[in-house]
Formats: C-alpha cells, structure tokens, sequence
C-alpha cells in the first residue's frame, strides 16, 4: 500500500491536525519516462504553509491533492533512461511512500551521501542560505549580517556561511546585509538598525504564514528605504539553479572541512508529519526539521 | 532689509499659516570666502516637509532657523574667488531675500539660462527622475513604467523621460518600474500589479509626510516582494552627483529638441512661499512649484 497524507482544507488560522487527510491507496504504476520513487526523506518547510494561502511562485494547493513537500528517496522501478533501480533522486512528489515521477521532474543525486547532507545543507535549504546571503545580500568584508530565525534551517546555514565570509555577529554599528526569514515585527526592527546602503534580503515571511489576519506591512517602508538607500530584494532559489553545481562544491567543501554542520532535527515516521509542520511554526525545531519515511 | 521666514514650530499633522513666522532683518555681510545672493527662486518640495520631522539624509529643521529650500540666486557681492558679482549661483539658503554663503556651497550656474530651467528640469528635480529611472528603476526595452504623483515635479519629469526611452504608458501586462514618490496606498496597489523582477524605485513618500499618524505600511511587504523577486530600493540625488554633468547634458539636448517640457507652477513673491507649500500636500500643482522672489 502507498500511505499517504492528503492537504485536506484550507486552514483559517493556525493550521492543525484537521489541515491533513490520512489515506492509503494502491502504488502506482510507472509509464514510459517515469520510475517508481519510494520517499527517504520529506523536508518540511515554512514555503508549505504558503503554498496553502494561494498561487505564490508555484500553483496553490488544492484541497484533496498529496500534501506538497521536497522529498529524498529511492528508484525502486525504472521505466526511464537515465535512472536506475537503486539511484537516490531528489523530488517534490510530497507526502507518500511511493510515487511515479517523470524523470525530467527529477535530480539524481550520489548514492552514498548521507541522507542528512542530501536533506540539509546539500538541499534547498543550503542553497537557498547560499545564494539569498552571497548574491542577492552581497555581504562585504567588514559587515554586520543579521538573520532572523537564525535558529531555523536556511538561518541557521547563513549563520555559519557569514562567519565564513569573515563577517562580524554583533551589530554595534548596525546591519549591513539583514537576512529575512521572518517578515512582521522582526524586520521592522531590523529596518530601524540598518546601516546606510544596507541590503535587505527577502527570503520568507514565515511570521506571516500561520496567522488567520496578516500583521500591518513595515511602517519604515517606503520612508527609510528612500532615506538610508536601502535595498530590499526577495529570491527564489530555483532562480540560481543554473550555478547550482558550484553551490554544491563550496557547500560540501565547507561540511568536509567542518566548518558547516548539518543541524538536523528528525521526526521518525510519515504518520508524524503534520504534528512536525505544525510544530514548526511553534518555533519548537532547531535546524532542518525533516521526516525519516523509509 | 532681508525678508525671512522662519520654521515657527513642528507641525501636529498637516502644516497650516502657523508652522512658518515672517521676520526682517538686517542684509549680511560676506567674510573672506564667501558671496553675498539675493534669491532669484525659492524651489517648493516635498521633502521640505519630511525635514520637519526629524533627522533624515540631512539634519532636521529646528524652530527659529530660517526655513530651507533649494535655491536659485545672483551674487550681488563677492569675497570668494571663482565667484564674481553677477554669477548665477544655486544653493540651499532657503527662504529669504539675501544670505552670505561660503562659495563651496554653491553652484556656479549658466548665466543666460532661463530660471525655469534651472528650478525644473535641470535641477534636483529633473536629475531626480533622470537617475531614479535610468540608474535605480533600470528600464529595458517594453518595460511598463508606473509613477506615482506623476502631475507632481519630478513625477512629470520621470514621465517624459519613460517616453523617451521608448516604454510603454500603458499597463495591461503588469507593471515592471514603479517610480514611486508617494509610498502609502498607491505603492500597496502597485505592489499587487508588479511583474516578476520589477523594480520599485523608492524616491518619496509624500503621503504621510503631512499626516498626524502614519499610514501602516504595505501589507505584501516581504510576500509579494519574495514571490516576485521584486527589488524595492532607494536613493537620494545627490548619490549620484558625481555624473551630473552628464546628466545634465542629456536633459539639456531632450529640452532643445522639445522632448521634454519644463511644467512650472510659479508663485510671485516670497511671502507666498507658505502658501504655496501647503498647497503642494493638497495636491493643487502640476508641475514643478517654485516662488519667483526677485
């Protein structure tokens, strides 16, 4: 049997147990260009909560679809050239323990790495903490980096590539570069401290996420954006894919040094994935929160 | 005599009669180094009003010094090198008939240039909207251009200069630059309408700069600008101040070939000058305002 949770209705508020939908049907059966994938991993995400609340840069979910999530596992049955029974991909095929994915939906990666590199810094997330603090932040040497919810999973990446960028914690002399992950009050705090030609970058609005009503938008926007010159920009990481391979070498040369630790906070069984969405935004994780399937 | 007005006392809410006080006094003597100006035209913006409200790009207004404003004048006496009697010079001595001001606080001007020119399109003004929109807003070929108070000074400039460059008024496919001098709900409607990768050149704020309580700010500040990618950023003309000869150049040959109009919206009279500031929150100009003194 393929168990799988559906994305049940949207959610008014916090969502909750009654968000998702348990259900058990049969394993597909991959066509032509599709392998069968049995899911390793299932990284949960602030990003799933939005997707619920209506098209962002992806299709909104719908009530009644598999609950949408990033997603490690394994090819148990190849129908498509290119990937074999035993090869481990990377996905966003959701919540289950089996799907039929066309291969072009698909990323191999190396059979041997360790799924918590794979999941973690190795992932969207590293990427994401990647890209957003090095391109879109473009920290100098000397700068004060801010990031919010730096104790969760992209923060707590661009924490540690900061320290290795050489840049400064404390922010004395105010924020040069201010990593958002959280919207709300967090940013309107950090807009007050931003140094002159400060970098704003727009990552999440996970504050935002989980709330029946959205907080009022910053106050200081646009008044000391035009007054200190800042800049505030969001990204998507898939917008940097095309460098992703460089990403990846830097990032595994970090880990392999020690100077970046994959700080993973496993749940253990499909069955508690919406209790560990859920306590995501009680702020109860510590680093990637990821669900172990198989 | 010298005829002056000073800032009287810091508004609650919108400026009135009461905020500026009417005094004469004696005309200065210029030391070693310094010119003596009579005001020709006294340049009415809306950043004067923001000056009242505290410390932004510059320090602000303290009640009993003589109100500022950009300024166009001919030196009447000088003890300055480089500066003889005669020379058309603009400066930031606000609003009063005479004022003693060391030369490298000026500059020198063309003395045959018509005073419209120099208080419109070839001062703050013009050279606002030639860098926020070329260098800030970053146009490309087909982009549509959305500017806000687009009847006010540097609105109107922001709009003949998008035409010159050949982009589109209309925005039934969305909006790429937003030039927004207003901030408050027309950047919460234009937030909504822009493409992926807009750019929202942060210029002014203009609605809650005559208000008692600021407007909240906009609600889809981070969202929309993570799900777009949108870049929001500020600056302030003078950053730019080192191309202005260029600049300045290229607005100069747009004017000779008719292409760009200087829209003027002239008081008579320096005792008007309150008048014609607190008309500018009630939206009566259309163009650039400015009071011809002498």
């Amino acid at each position: 049997m393929n168990r799988q949770w559906l994305y049940a209705k949207q959610p008014v508020g916090k969502i909750g147990p009654d968000t998702f939908q348990w259900t058990e049907t049969a394993i597909p059966v991959p066509r032509d260009g599709e392998v069968l994938v049995r899911t390793r991993m299932l990284s949960l995400d602030p990003a799933n909560r939005a997707w619920m609340m209506g098209k962002t840069y992806r299709d909104a979910l719908e009530p009644g679809q598999v609950m949408s999530g990033f997603t490690i596992g394994e090819v148990v049955e190849s129908k498509a050239s290119g990937l074999a029974k035993g090869d481990i991909v990377e996905g966003d095929w959701g919540w289950q323990d089996y799907a039929a994915q066309p291969a072009r939906r698909l990323t191999k990666r190396a059979t041997d790495a360790p799924m918590e590199l794979l999941i973690g810094p190795l992932s969207v997330t590293g990427l994401t903490a990647y890209f957003g603090l090095l391109e879109v932040g473009q920290p100098k040497p000397g700068d004060t980096v801010l990031v919010s919810a730096a104790a969760g999973a992209v923060g707590s990446m661009v924490g540690q590539i900061a320290k290795i960028a050489a840049i400064a914690e404390a922010a004395p002399g105010g924020i040069d570069v201010y990593f958002d992950n959280t919207g709300g009050p967090v940013l309107d705090v950090a807009l007050f401290l931003m140094n002159l030609r400060g970098r704003v970058v727009c990552c999440g609005n996970v504050s935002q996420y989980d709330v029946e009503k959205p907080a009022p938008g910053p106050m200081t926007v646009p008044g000391l954006v035009v007054v200190k010159r800042l800049r505030l920009e969001g990204f998507i990481v898939t917008d940097f894919y095309d460098r992703r391979a460089e990403a990846e070498a830097r990032l595994a040369r970090w880990i392999a040094d020690g100077r970046i630790k994959a700080e993973l906070d496993i749940f253990d069984g499909l069955e508690r994935a919406p209790e560990a969405l859920i306590g995501l935004f009680e702020g109860n994780n510590r680093g990637k929160r990821a669900v172990r399937v198989s």
